[in-house]
């Protein structure tokens, strides 16, 4: 058995999670960041005390502990070197767990767990698996031989900071046209209001009033009503979405793209016209193609794939 | 002792290579292509012979023989998918070469040998390792672990055909707005002979005439002697570079990227505001830089790169 920890800006969320990625019990507490780290750190580990009761469990049954946290991690010691998120700075988190709970530990980055707990859960034993979120930013993990692939650093497969549009819109991150500032369901929420602006008379105005806000279902909502101008906000995200999916295709040839995140439970709304973009523009014409997927683990993702980083 | 064979569109070259990648010997002879392709393999038979002989050696002297190809290349098997220069398709070149010389063949993509043979003599043994050629096209090389990184189905790797700007120029694989389209030498070109029809009095008609036509060269001759128009050019082509080695950056953090192609000539003058660019603009602001050097190995890349697959 394993514990999972997803450290998040809002909540912990911990769970007892068996080898194939099953959570067997969970819980979860307010993050309060802002307070002393230490004070979270004892937080994650009387909530994973808790978890391991409550399935019946004694600390002794638990191979390891696997922590997933948002920002720059160094893998190897487990220090956060960088969070914005949780206001963490050259933090040694495993370390200040382990002082609490003597197990082996393992902090990863949020989207190395996820891409890890997918790849468990939904992988098949691929030779390459890459899981691409649509969330606030543009997230992504790669999984090469049953490892997260991280570079000579520890900082690869940031993906949502390629280029898709070299001098386009500003991302987050101070580059021009990175792939997130496109494709990330921020973007296609600042995407749909341009559009509601262009168009006062779109059906997009009616869906927003009706969910209280435009978000990222807005558009995909009014031109399944048939409003025009809201399947153009589609076809142009769907398009920046699929010109990134050829990018990371071309380069990497994952046996498996996932694609997660709020948007992905669009499903094959979203995800035939990306194949079917994908499978004209990807420059691979002759071997095998990788397979583009809706990733499969939902809520309990940050901490199955916690757990996985651990395994 | 390993042969290295380059089988391009106009010649075939080949060379005794030893383990540390110096070339001991080598020859040539046109490729003639169009013509049977036993025939050309019979010539390639017959080329090894000549430069084991050359340096004193026999075949029993060499370990393995290497084939660099362009084109789709199954690396398992030795078969060329596809090769549009050399007018192959599904050509078993690894098994014919075997029936004239029986030592064990490898056949791999041209871009891949390159990559081998500039991280064997310049790679100073990186946990990562990426080529990036501008030239005709953008081609590129991965090595991790001391092995071409192929992707599950050996078509990876072709960060030409990242997506730069989306919805751009067309590229000559029929997609939008790839690298290779606004990075390589050919694309230089293109860009230098535009602004040349907007700027008739500019420095570059000059350079042009000079040497008989425009190339990769013009714009940053003209640039050197204080033309503006010359100088919009070379700092627009150098941000499309920069832009798009960012995206390999954040994607692959390899421990180094080099530089080929005739392009790389221009030394500092490319490197040092490529370097400053990524250094601003990559999003990995704590961890270890990914190092941007210029490509070493020049006219027997080919040859050696070739050999360095085959060890």
């Amino acid at each position: 058995m394993y514990i999972g920890i997803d450290l998040g800006g809002t909540n912990i969320a911990a769970g007892v999670v068996n080898a194939e990625g099953k959570l067997l019990s969970s819980g979860a507490v307010p993050t309060l960041s802002g307070r002393p780290t230490i004070e979270i750190v004892k937080d994650m580990a009387e909530l994973t005390r808790e978890v391991t009761a409550d399935c019946g469990m004694e600390l002794s049954d638990i191979k390891a502990v696997g922590i997933g946290c948002p920002g720059t991690i160094d893998f190897e010691t487990g220090e956060v070197i960088y969070s914005n998120n949780i206001k963490m700075e050259h933090f040694p988190l495993a370390e200040e767990f382990r002082r609490l709970i003597d197990l082996p530990v393992r902090v990863d980055n949020d989207a190395n767990c996820a891409a890890m707990g997918e790849y468990l859960v939904n992988g098949g034993g691929a030779n390459s698996f890459m899981l691409i979120t649509l969330g606030t930013g543009v997230g992504s993990g790669l999984v090469i031989n049953g490892k997260v692939y991280r570079g000579f650093n520890g900082a690869a497969s940031e993906s949502g900071h390629m280029t898709l549009v070299s001098g386009g819109e500003l991302c987050t991150c101070g580059k021009q046209g990175c792939w997130e500032a496109y494709a990330s369901a921020s973007a296609l929420v600042r995407q749909t209001e341009r559009a509601m602006k262009k168009h006062p008379d779109s059906f997009m105005h009616k869906v927003a009033e009706e969910f209280g806000a435009v978000n990222g279902q807005t558009a995909f909502l009014a031109a399944k009503g048939g409003d025009a101008a809201a399947q153009e906000v589609v076809d142009a995200y769907i398009r920046y979405v699929a010109d990134g999916i050829v990018s990371v295709e071309n380069m990497i040839q994952p046996e498996i793209i996932a694609i997660g995140g709020g948007i992905s439970r669009e499903g094959e709304n979203l995800l035939k016209p990306i194949r079917e973009y994908v499978e004209s523009k990807g420059f691979n014409k002759f071997m095998k193609r990788t397979r583009i997927t809706a990733a499969g683990l939902m809520n309990d993702a940050g901490i199955i794939g916690a757990a996985a980083v651990a395994m």
